[in-house]
């Protein structure tokens, strides 16, 4: 990504923000790469987290949620991938607080500001030997193996780093997640990790993540499925020296926009990432009647597998996205909508233009396919992100656990 | 099917019931099939429909639903594939009225007796002088022909005959369908037509049709995505000779029975033939707090992209059935759900029975997967129908056009 209109935020190469350290091992979940690690900040640093919907809530999810909001701080995250530690019942819940534990143990830091993530199969017993074995082996490091070794079938890890100044301080934002399956809006199968050295009081900082995840990670799909695990953490220490920012400091906005930067365009890279996606499509929806209107079109024409097996087969079938838009509750003006793929105006006044079709197979060849509707209903507009939907999605699906 | 358990109720060789004819013809829309047909009673039948609940419902859609809403009768149904007269504005509505007009001088009857279905591309004007030949060609026979006429994406033509005794007078009831693709709740992308010489008046008819769709139709799905054009039209001439059907008589539940297996057996057709399946999926919900949550329970899992792509991969990963029924609303005993797959019990209080994977995929092998869940909140039932993701789906929509 490039520098933003706004000269005070911008991205730069992958760094820990100051006074945070990670470190990643080989624990034995995985055949040979890196499959557990850590996070851990000096100081205990503000906290905020967002969780799945899903009612099977996993042990792991279910304890980091309830340690947060005991104070709103954590000093460190410990996650491993390979087994969700999910639908595991007690035991389940009894190895998540064992894993707790002993990271703080290791830590020398209380339980209590540690959180934990796990991700993979569900319904497998988490092996503890192996927990145990990867959280002795984890170092406090600069290095960035923790964003690989979250990954379950990622073909890459989704990182990015924006700077910007806040009262004359340079503060980091630094995130990083996974998530290519079982994606779906609420936060469905997905884990975040967002690190700052801003200074933020935690309250502060969990109206700013929920916020700012409506408006990305949940208008992602991939797939339409959520799962029981994930959650985005945030951890911000405050060790760039800004003031603590409130909603009135001069440089909120600039912390905003730099916050959501970094929320984009992890929420992006999933999507492009979704399993087998060939393509990232983006959906943009004006002329909503209102604000969740719009959210709601953009999602149901990304995640709408006709559209998704459309844009792979790179066919400007655009029956598909009038389809896909009528079948939401939105106000829609049934003779007023407009359609464009990557500018090309295929619908106007809800009939097709009569543009050639080699001309939109032609732009559908492109990486990224943008899709613009207006339903001619309100001034509201609303963006999702997805994929298309492949034969290779088929196939990692069919043959996850082998 | 096999005679039922009531001996009133017996499934027959596929037949016209009494007072009805029917034809085929090939108007041009497919290189080189049939692509139009007709239904014809001798007299007005009482005549009954339900209706897509896409947003744009398409032209004909739009017109039969009012033509039998004038006085819940038809003499005639004229209907054509290839292409779906769906969101071509005015002159979409101004073709819609044409066809029936001209179908109705043909038989000499009135158009406000006469329905029109159109299924295929979107977007696309309706040829009228294919329109107009093939009315034209279309004579009163026997013939089964227009069971294939309509026939988009499907594999082969979805037939069922079932016969019953009402008030000592033999009823026929023969219904026939489409729908492969965009099969989801709410009738959507579905053709049915179901002819009767039952005696019943269209009002009474009507609420049936209401209720049994709810039960049958609106419990299947393939891609969740809902389309334009789709209905159900029944229609009932008397030809019989029983004494005209109200729900105080006698015979009612039978009538009411052997209209249910007609409608069953249609859906299960169009699930098991959804876009590239290799399977039909059965799932029963018991254990619901109400009738509405065990269906949408149901739908959840035999809808989850994530479920489907694991039947066809023969991999009984039973983390995602449960993914699928966390992410409904529904009331879920969080530690007492069970889950079998063809009886093998996989889940017992919402934890994995630890049973063999190849046992598991030994019986995914069968064609039909019946998965059995109990939600352990109440006492309500449920089931819906669908099929599993195969890389045919992807191939078929990638290139529907082609």
């Amino acid at each position: 990504m490039q520098i933003t209109g706004n000269a005070l935020i911008e991205t730069s190469q992958f760094t820990w923000p100051k006074g945070f350290s990670a470190d990643s091992t080989h624990a034995g979940f995985k055949p040979d790469q890196d499959d557990m690690g850590w996070l851990y900040s000096s100081t205990p640093a503000s906290s905020a987290g967002v969780y799945t919907t899903n009612q099977f809530q996993a042990a792991p999810t279910k304890l980091t949620k309830q340690t947060i909001n005991l104070a709103h701080q954590l000093q460190a995250v410990v996650m491993n991938s390979g087994n969700a530690n999910s639908c595991n019942g007690t035991q389940g819940e009894t190895d998540a607080l064992m894993m707790q534990k002993m990271a703080a143990e290791r830590l020398q830091i209380d339980p209590k500001l540690v959180g934990i993530a796990s991700t993979g199969v569900i319904g497998e017993p988490l092996p503890m030997d192996k927990i145990k074995a990867g959280i002795s082996q984890l170092k406090l490091t600069e290095n960035v193996g923790v964003t690989k070794a979250i990954l379950t079938t990622d073909t890459h890890p989704k990182t990015i780093t924006v700077k910007c100044l806040i009262d004359g301080q340079k503060v980091t934002i630094t995130g990083f997640c996974k998530g290519s399956g079982m994606i779906h809006p609420n936060m469905a199968t997905m884990l975040g990790f967002v690190t700052t050295d801003a200074a933020i009081a935690g309250v502060e900082l969990q109206q700013l993540l929920s916020t700012t995840v409506d408006e990305t990670f949940n208008q992602i799909t991939v797939d339409g499925d959520t799962s029981t695990n994930d959650m985005v953490v945030v951890m911000a220490n405050g060790a760039a020296g800004n003031q603590p920012l409130t909603k009135d400091a001069m440089d909120y906005p600039t912390f905003v926009s730099a916050f959501k930067k970094v929320l984009t365009h992890l929420a992006q890279e999933i999507a492009g990432d979704g399993e087998g996606a060939s393509k990232l499509v983006e959906v943009n929806v004006s002329g909503a009647y209102d604000h969740q209107e719009s959210q709601q079109v953009a999602k149901a024409i990304v995640g709408s597998n006709l559209v998704k097996a459309m844009v792979f087969g790179e066919d400007g079938n655009w029956g598909r996205i009038m389809q896909a838009i009528g079948q939401t509750s939105a106000h829609v003006d049934l003779n007023g909508v407009s359609v464009a793929i990557n500018h090309l105006q295929l619908v106007h006044n809800s009939l097709g233009t009569g543009i050639e079709d080699d001309k939109v197979a032609e732009t559908l060849k492109q990486h990224k396919v943008v899709i613009d509707v207006d339903l001619h209903a309100g001034k509201a507009t609303g963006t999702a992100w997805g994929c298309d939907l492949t034969y290779q999605y088929v196939q990692i699906n069919a043959s996850y656990r082998s």
